[in-house]
């Protein structure tokens, strides 16, 4: 029974709302998705997300990839052109257009102009300037877009989006490429209003795909989030940030950035609730929405990982902080002998020590560098320990496998423990000892189906 | 013609002496192994080097993994206790002792009063201090060393350590695990005595292992190199971390660093060549015959990862400076799809353009911490752009892929490039185009047999 009470044989709570694995479409947008023909299987690859009242608050974040492809780039300049310092964080889009099939990245100059053409179709269907058109694309690199082919499937279909929440997982489905289930995530969060003392509701929805080339760092390839709540531009943008850092930035896949990883979220206003301010509890409330949604999203990402069978948790405790306990849960579910270990049902809890050891090698002050001045990096960067083997604890899947404090290595039935990894989710927890911190990232294991998807693969 | 003479279609020329891939014990050392049970398979797993004249110069570079092993640990102590600071990199050494089989890693107090033991047993045996007793361990995380078997199998081998080159060979032998190929290298540096005009030779060998959780910044599984030459420990510890640099911390198999990996240098002196002093010509011979060891065993390294059937090496020029050409370079091998990729002779250069992108992700200030001031490595962090992709240029095996100058993706014989891409070794070469800095890696692709081997692993 003391066992049972031990937290790092359970999973540390999250305190978020619950979430729906369904496609439900919040007011003020209309959806669709199509087979247009990018894709030479024929399934569908172009999506299309509309503000059905005119521009939404827009807010983004996007790959830190050096070769960032030229979807990514033209979001950027969109939101850029009308936000203050001009970042390319936040704004206003009247819609988001996503192609799959072809990345349409390292295709220099002519793959700016496919995009921008791409886009101005969008403007033409909706009768809105391009620059409020939002851009995805996902696919093989260096591959031109069909920009005739995609242009007439615009002019389709526009006129047949639809506000209904069908749109909504069609527009998922067009999302996705090796993908073999389509994501989706929704909640809502109540907003009361001040003036009147009514009570409404608004709901944050989300699609995205998946499903190799994932890493941390907003390497998350596609997901759009859509809220009905009402809310300026600039605090979106800190929402969708404060989420990603402890969603899709803690998310890996196989360790490499994509060039074209993008997550959107859009606010409408549409649910004709109060208009939600900086610093309040409402503000918190729909943040804590948003990242309900962006979490439940990258743990399917994650779950459905190329050639993956399990979703592997890990979450740590005792860390000095929350950035450092994260930095350890990433470096863990990143280490391909864990991953492997996983997939063979093999507690071989050295693997994970080991890997949490290495967590100030993997350039952990740099992915969180948005959140750090480079001075607390440098300092991170150098920090002597971030670990004590004589205080970490570890336990998988609900055992403890080590304890420093009391030996290292614990008696295990191996059996007992293999049996417990043998599930959808296998859960890793490290308590560190040494603080407060908490933290948690979201892997799969690393399968010969990996491989083999990935070495057969034509460019 | 013209095609033939463009430099990014070539390997980057390699400035530095022939190797030969075979034992050869430098003067002033005797060596040895044997099988001594601490292995199930009953194969080598107990390594001698013995220096005959008295105690070495020794450097070594250690594992940053926080969870260093108690090999590891008890090194760095003994050097430390001579080194003026104290930080375990150089001093004297009369021997190192290996161990394979079990690692004695996370083993706690227990782990390290065995590793003591051992190298009490090998100081007994030798009549030394145990403080000039150096030791590595391989094998499974968290298993405890079996300090009898150890100990009576040291007393029975150092009568029979040879300073025969067969010795040395014995000794790489038993420094295998999952090595399919004992590692070797020697080379031999003229070194004049400006005392009296004559000239004498001095041999550099090296052994080494690999092959699993190998990853840069000197993350390297166990390396001995050995040479007759006379000098300072202080200057040796300087010439094998520059050595590393360019040459362990260069590669990666897994992308997992390890919580033992060492790699040390002796010199025994016995050449009778004059003693080598700090910024003199021969001290650059010298250094640069440690180098060409040290990047030989780290090629057959790669050559040998778990699963691998395809060395990658990757060149980079055209830089802002090395250390920026060293992070593209170790961010193509270390990725996962690019390994996939080259294992299905897929020209997928897309994916190593990716790759390159990611270079400043991948930790790369960290990664070099050890050479620059933390203001610089963070700055570097922060770096706007070190790749252009408008000045990029890829070739695989000789085929240029892609060029950013000349509209991207080039026309390809695609057949004729697999076919290249077809051989033991796989040469990805990029050019960035903005100054004069090289670099190379090393790394092997990521096959089946890979995850197979990792998975069916046994705690």
């Amino acid at each position: 029974m003391t066992e049972l009470a031990d937290p790092v044989l359970a999973p540390i709570p999250v305190d978020l709302p619950q979430v729906e694995r369904r496609a439900v479409l919040p007011r003020g947008f209309a959806a669709g998705g199509a087979a247009i023909g990018i894709k030479r299987s024929g399934r569908p690859d172009l999506a299309l997300v509309a503000a059905t009242g005119g521009p939404a608050a827009a807010a983004a974040v996007f790959t830190p990839n050096r070769f960032a492809a030229a979807p990514v780039r033209l979001s950027q300049a969109h939101l850029a052109a009308g936000e203050p310092g001009g970042q390319g964080r936040y704004g206003h889009a009247r819609a988001i257009v996503a192609t799959s099939g072809s990345a349409n990245a390292a295709t220099g100059a002519a793959g700016d102009a496919d995009q921008a053409a791409v886009a101005e179709a969008v403007a033409t269907a909706l009768g809105s300037p391009a620059t409020e058109v939002l851009t995805l694309s996902t696919g093989v690199i260096g591959t031109r877009l069909p920009v005739q082919v995609v242009s007439s499937g615009i002019a389709t279909l526009t006129p047949a989006l639809t506000t209904g929440d069908a749109g909504l997982e069609a527009a998922a489905r067009a999302l996705m490429t090796t993908d073999s289930r389509v994501k989706l995530a929704t909640t809502t969060v109540v907003i009361p209003d001040p003036g009147d003392f009514s009570v409404g509701v608004a709901t944050v929805s989300g699609i995205a795909k998946g499903v190799g080339m994932i890493h941390p760092r907003m390497a998350t390839m596609l997901a759009v989030l859509l809220t009905d709540a009402s809310v300026p531009p600039s605090l979106l943008s800190t929402m969708l940030r404060g989420a990603t850092v402890r969603t899709w930035d803690q998310l890996t896949v196989d360790g490499d950035t994509s060039t074209n990883d993008t997550v959107f979220l859009l606010a409408s206003g549409a649910s004709g609730t109060a208009p939600v301010d900086p610093g309040t509890a409402e503000a918190a409330a729909l943040a804590a929405a948003v990242e309900a949604v962006a979490r439940d999203l990258a743990r399917q990402q994650a779950a459905d990982g190329e050639g993956a069978t399990t979703l592997i948790t890990c979450q740590v405790s005792g860390a000095i902080d929350d950035p450092e306990a994260r930095a350890v849960a990433r470096s863990v579910v990143a280490s391909s002998l864990v991953k492997a270990a996983v997939h063979g049902r093999d507690p071989n809890w050295g693997r994970i020590a080991a890997a949490a050891g290495n967590a100030h090698l993997a350039g952990a002050a740099v992915l969180e560098a948005g959140g750090l001045a480079p001075a607390v990096a440098a300092e991170r960067a150098d920090a002597p320990a971030t670990i004590d083997p004589d205080r970490l604890r570890i336990a998988i899947a609900g055992h403890l496998v080590f304890d420093g404090a009391a030996g290292g290595p614990q008696p295990l039935d191996v059996e007992a423990v293999r049996a417990s990894m043998a599930a959808e989710e296998c859960l890793v927890r490290l308590d560190l000892g040494l603080g407060e911190g908490t933290g948690e990232a979201f892997g799969c294991d690393l399968s010969e189906a990996y491989v083999v998807e990935n070495s057969e693969y034509t460019t």
